[in-house]
């Protein structure tokens, strides 16, 4: 069999997390309608995100001290008390999220698993991905569970390397064209996108549509037919 | 030779990580003179912290969020917006803090990396540990970096498994009894403890004297011999 190990994103692959950010967003636009127009906010949101990412990393604790920075800057240095407050609740509230499987995700994780190595491969923060997996279910199903603070070509030879035969013998799967395929492809390995329906704009890039080893599937279900057409 | 791996903790046995938090924690009684004396701001905060654990986990930005809320618990939920300021500012200069090597780690760890295998196993933020590992130039000694959300009997037996021949032919060192000694010997490997002066709460016990392979140092410095007269 030409592919030993497969390799599976979480966030946005395996569960929703893009729009548990969006609706927290969305509930920090309410908070501080007073303050600011929900155009105003996002941009000034945005920006702190940015400033702050090389520090504090992916996440929902970066998250949520980006979420009271803007606040501290859109009122001057004094936020009302509940908006604090609020923010801090909405935190809590996403790392306590129940995390349920997208549709088809278990079945095609379960046909997989009786004849690969699935390796779980995803940035952010590691006790809630630890968390995550466990509330999903899904963690018998995983031989190995690598959280990377970055997806670049040498994570996945890395991974690839330890957890099989290599990433000749590998393929990767995710809804990030940037963090899940084009890496995984330039390490050797093959790649399948399975698009989510929002993307956070830092993970946007085009579709290596033209590479022999990569596939764009409409959902997860497709995968294990795929890694079986491999060989 | 009988010892092929040497794991080795990271904060507070490379460098200096509860010392960090400590003047955190003094700069935010400071803070907060106004409004609680030293001894209450350290009880509830310590509260804070204990209740968060589960959900925020080690490291800096979960302790500036235990920091902010428990600003807003002494403050009636109104704190002034520049000690909110203030506790940000705290957690950046926490996260961007220079790392410098404690004194003996740098010969230690150049000794052992010529005839072992160095693993840094370390609890905390994946992408801080990662940014103090570049930092403190000690990153080109070790073979692997394992960051992991628990240091249980099964993580060093993993580890030590998966980078040299198993526990048996692993020896672990760091400062605290619970974490890098106790779950160590369990595993099966050998264990030193190498006191650091100041120790959190929660890593408190004591250490196992009569065990057969378990060592006291009085410095890493130490540590290569030992290591050797294990055979």
């Amino acid at each position: 069999m030409r592919i030993a190990t497969v390799g599976l994103d979480a966030d946005d692959t395996l569960w929703h997390n893009e729009t548990i950010f969006r609706l927290t967003q969305e509930r920090f636009r309410g908070l501080m309608a007073d303050v600011a127009t929900p155009d105003v906010l996002d941009e000034r949101l945005a920006a702190v995100e940015r400033r702050n990412l090389a520090l504090y990393g992916y996440g929902v604790k970066g998250f949520t001290l980006s979420l009271i920075e803007t606040a501290m800057e859109l009122t001057g240095g004094e936020p009302p008390g509940r908006i604090i407050a609020d923010i801090l609740a909405a935190g809590r509230e996403m790392l306590a999220h129940p995390v349920e499987p997208l549709p088809g995700v278990q079945p095609a994780l379960a046909e997989l698993a009786a004849s690969h190595r699935l390796v779980l491969i995803t940035k952010g923060d590691l006790l809630h991905q630890e968390q995550k997996l466990a509330a999903s279910g899904l963690g018998d199903l995983f031989a190995a569970v690598e959280i990377v603070s970055e997806k670049d070509e040498r994570t996945y030879r890395t991974i690839f390397q330890r957890h099989g035969s290599g990433a000749e013998a590998a393929a990767m799967c995710g809804n990030s064209i940037r963090s899940d395929v084009l890496p995984a492809l330039a390490a050797g390995a093959w790649a399948a996108h399975i698009p989510y329906h929002v993307t956070w704009a830092h993970e946007m890039a085009e579709p290596p549509v033209d590479h022999p080893r990569f596939a764009e599937l409409a959902s997860i279900a497709e995968l294990p037919a795929w890694v079986r057409s491999l060989g």
